[in-house]
């Protein structure tokens, strides 16, 4: 077992040129709403300011499971979307900041997809939007800026050119699939656009399932390389199983979003893409909407050797069900091996349920 | 919507001698596992200790979902297992109590089945070792007792005798299926030896899926009835599909513990075990392994109309999806009614995967 | 690979009194329906009279796949349920005994359940149409008598009475479940019953699946050795899967009938099924509905060492897909051997389908 | 219920021409293989000597069913596979004439891909081939040929240059899919090259299921129509659901070909084959592997309306299930109505089987 421990001190650029894997952490919207604090449909992140020790526990299990970022938990908080805005991005990083000193972690400010962009498509507007959340940010102590859940490049792209005056590091994320972005822009001339804005860490978050999102991370690589520019990879996809999604996300499954539980990643399946995401050049790796603590740990194991170090959280589990060895029953105990846990094919114990289903958007 | 609220100040019997439903908490092993701080197989609560804030939010969860009793977190905290067992009761009661005088709940003290029990068989050692954790509560301001998990009727027998002599109301729940105890010893005949015995509520807890173990607290219920005898009914089953299990639990399913992820219960299947729970005469109803917060509150929820009041982290739901109007996608939106959550037959996004597995032990 | 050949000129009671195994035939109504000889719905037999050379080749598929014994095609062919039923009696009787003669096998005329029955409960009128109908066979060289299809032991009984005043052997079969027949009387019974009425042979065919029929027949040889009555035992089960089936049988399914393909055994299944049905002592071992030529001769592979042949069309087939080894694609090689289908798990191809129903009776 | 009928006297391009829907017949050695007659893995045809009748029975089934053209029974029968292939031929001929003119069908002479054009590549030796199973044909009273299951487009266009020499109308059909052949050429260039060659029909056989084939179809289509050219089309799809196939085809299943039982469409499934078959443009429309006589009848009853007449066996059929109306048991009778078997998903009563593959070849 390796000595826990990460490299604190240095900024998210100096990680990732170094080449450190850097995880990152999982989805805060989904998970606090089963936890009784989120509002689904909303989405929105009042609980900061409502409960902060529920925001803050979960920090620290992302903290404990081995993430090195801490995102603020401002999801949708936008003037144009909620009122008391400057109010929660205050206690947000003030929550994230907190947290991430307890071991070493960076906090990272979030602004994602406006309502104002799809309702009135105005570049000034927008980005006045963004520009009034980062000096929220500015006012705190956060070490980086990410763009995320954008299904439209360009205002993604409007979101860096906001956040780039800051002097801050960018991080930019779209929830798009391997066929584009909403207008049919496809990665690879996505991440060409975002770079060219700004954009330090260009990659995907949400909507898909990990090993699709690798797929499309990989397309952007492609379309940075051919087009001779450079930057870090990044890639925090959903925590569920979705293979007959694509443009319309797992929002158009129609077990969205009270009805995902079947679709859950066990840890094994996060294992598997930790080491996918690792073989295709990315070095930022976390989650979102569906990963919990022990899928944020899983990664921080699979690559525990890349990283020289477990997680704290790693001292109760012990590598692919080590602990099982102490189970009282004997068939339990013979589980406590890696081969058991990746060849396992886990059924769903719902026979009058189908495998796949027919999305409302394709 | 109904006013929060629960009868603040009556002990477990008023509360169920008046007719009230009493809705009970989670499991806290399985979920705290997962969020970092348990270890699989050996699944002791010594976090209590280690990380009280963890232990402390999970309560605090249970409560706001509308839990009226919070269960110290001390499975398995025998001498017998865990060398600081005495700590780890006492730092339990106090977290258990904390959270439980904010909402106005009781707090139960609960004792499970030994190793020593199945090693020696010897009635004395057994019932020493319930005598010396029962003390620890008793050293706290508990409430009541809680007999649980116990495959074997005749253990279960003998803590409900042990935990009498403290005066205190005792509630006994066995984890068996429909076709009985280890022993085979059916239901109806083990709650008859319970009731005996001096238990004054008596059910089943975890195993197997909810409908599984309301139609094993029916056979209970029965047995009493022949018997002349009457006692409260009450049921804390596992919040995942098992529909292959019998005697083994889900203990012997393949997937236990690390890939249950696909069995895991919808809120909605949760309302559906609730009403049926209600309707088969029982009033304490509660979960146990694979129970979150926001199954707990779907009991509440679903039983708000008998109970009065809905609990406080409704705010952040809506019945039925309600909140989901607010849902930015149209779609979506058109989802925020009963008949579609009712309905929906979830997929599990695994085609390559079974339906149904096969148990180690059958 | 053994000589083929079978035992011209025995009695199937000399033939299962030397420890013969007798291997039975398939299904003819829906296979006859899919071959667009009959009508579903009304399930009978005028094809003997209006396409003999569709039944004549039906039975000589069965011949040739290995069955000892040629059932006139003659299911619901009573006088209150078919006008013509003496001409098709005739008919029937003839093509059985043509095809037989052309590989030594039996032939026997089918006697199955009356709407009389339900509609009158009236012995002596349900018996008279027994009676017709054996006269009918009785002016036909057929070898012995079957009483199947019946749901009601009570009927069976009155049919056996009746069939035995012909001197013949007599063989009985019921269509139930291991529950017992529509009026709860339990299999162990009903063999009593059946064997006190006369049948030398007993068993239970259709409505249930190969391994839930091989069940119910062993709970009638139990019922059998408790009473100290001998009789020999017999199998004609479904060639589908209904795990979700009981007294209702595969006619409650809701792909009843004419969408029953997903259910259909491979021919690795009926392997697996004669070798049960071998061991649990029986010994004439046939197919009901679902069973293609293909399931017959998979039994008759299954058992060729026990009966000491294979059958003609094994020609064309080889044990465990040996032919396979002729194939163009070395990977469709690479199938020619048994571990390979013995451990296959067919997938459905319908990803949207669930793996159980829910029956229209319970 | 519209008269029985076809166009007796009319050759297959008259038909097309006239705007006419051509039925094709089904699938003769997968069939005949489950019947006793054909060996797997090398699926020759010598049964057209060896057992003319069921050979014959199998011909007249699908006449029955509404085929209007017999295809000889010569797959594979090429004189670099099958020594005495003349023979054959000649058999095959007299078998598929005897039994179209029962009804006014048509024969169609078929040639297929041949080990020789893997093994030597040779134009020349190939096209001798091909030659010599033509003029077996020619000397028989054969009504056009066709060109079914080819890999490559280069040998179907050899095989269409030599074919076109008899004077005949020529078919092809290929065993590609969307993405295109062995060779990457796409089908709509393939449709091209074919008809440059002089096919006057050309479409899709074999190898994956009809949805697809169909849209395999419509490419060759759109190939055709950007090169100005026209062609009739045509399609015989597999009877079995491939959802996760595409180049490799139903070959590379693992279920391949002993355990496709599951996969098998049902007549319903067909239904909605032919109907998107026929908005497609094609109007020669049948089946290959797979298809049995009920779904070929199945096709002849989607499209009874446009073609103004139903099959023979529909007389034993009924649309949409009305036979059911005579079942003896009401929940059946419930089933005789097109809404109930068009929205039904059939479950596969196999609880532990996935519903997904895993190709040996992708």
């Amino acid at each position: 077992v390796l000595p826990a421990g990460n490299s604190s001190g240095h900024g998210i650029l100096e990680r990732l040129d170094a080449g450190e894997v850097v995880v990152g952490d999982g989805g805060y919207v989904m998970q606090l709403e089963r936890r009784g604090y989120v509002k689904a449909g909303h989405w929105t992140p009042e609980a900061a300011v409502e409960h902060p020790e529920a925001v803050r526990q979960l920090h620290r299990e992302f903290l404990r499971a081995g993430a090195d970022v801490m995102q603020t938990f401002t999801f949708y908080c936008s003037e144009d979307k909620l009122e008391l805005s400057g109010n929660i991005n205050d206690a947000a990083c003030n929550l994230a900041r907190e947290v991430a000193d307890e071991g070493g972690a960076l906090v990272a400010g979030g602004v994602s997809q406006t309502p104002c962009y799809v309702q009135s498509h105005n570049e000034t507007e927008v980005k006045a939007i963004f520009k009034k959340q980062m000096d929220d940010f500015l006012k705190k102590d956060i070490d980086f800026l990410v763009v995320e859940y954008f299904e439209h490049v360009e205002e993604a792209v409007w979101a860096v050119e906001v956040l780039k005056t800051s002097g801050k590091t960018v991080a930019a994320t779209l929830c798009i699939a391997p066929q584009g972005d909403m207008h049919g822009v496809p990665p690879g001339e996505c991440a060409v656009r975002l770079v060219k804005a700004g954009a330090d860490i260009v990659g995907i978050n949400c909507h898909l399932d990990p090993l699709t999102c690798v797929q499309t991370v990989k397309l952007m690589k492609e379309g940075l390389e051919k087009a001779g520019l450079k930057a870090h990879l990044m890639i925090q996809p959903l925590g569920f199983h979705t293979p007959e999604c694509n443009l319309g996300g797992y929002v158009s499954l129609p077990e969205f979003p009270f009805a995902l539980e079947t679709r859950a990643m066990t840890r094994w399946d996060i294992h598997k893409y930790a080491r996918e995401a690792y073989n295709a050049g990315i070095r930022y790796i976390g989650g979102c909407c569906g990963f919990e603590p022990y899928h944020i740990r899983a990664i921080a194991e699979e690559l525990a050797t890349e990283r020289g170090f477990l997680p704290p959280a790693s001292e109760k589990h012990g590598l692919w069900g080590a602990a099982l060895e102490m189970h009282t029953k004997p068939w339990v105990r013979a589980r406590s091996r890696r081969e058991y846990w990746e060849k396992l094919l886990p059924a769903s114990g719902r026979p009058k349920c189908p495998s796949m289903a027919t999305p409302d958007v394709r």
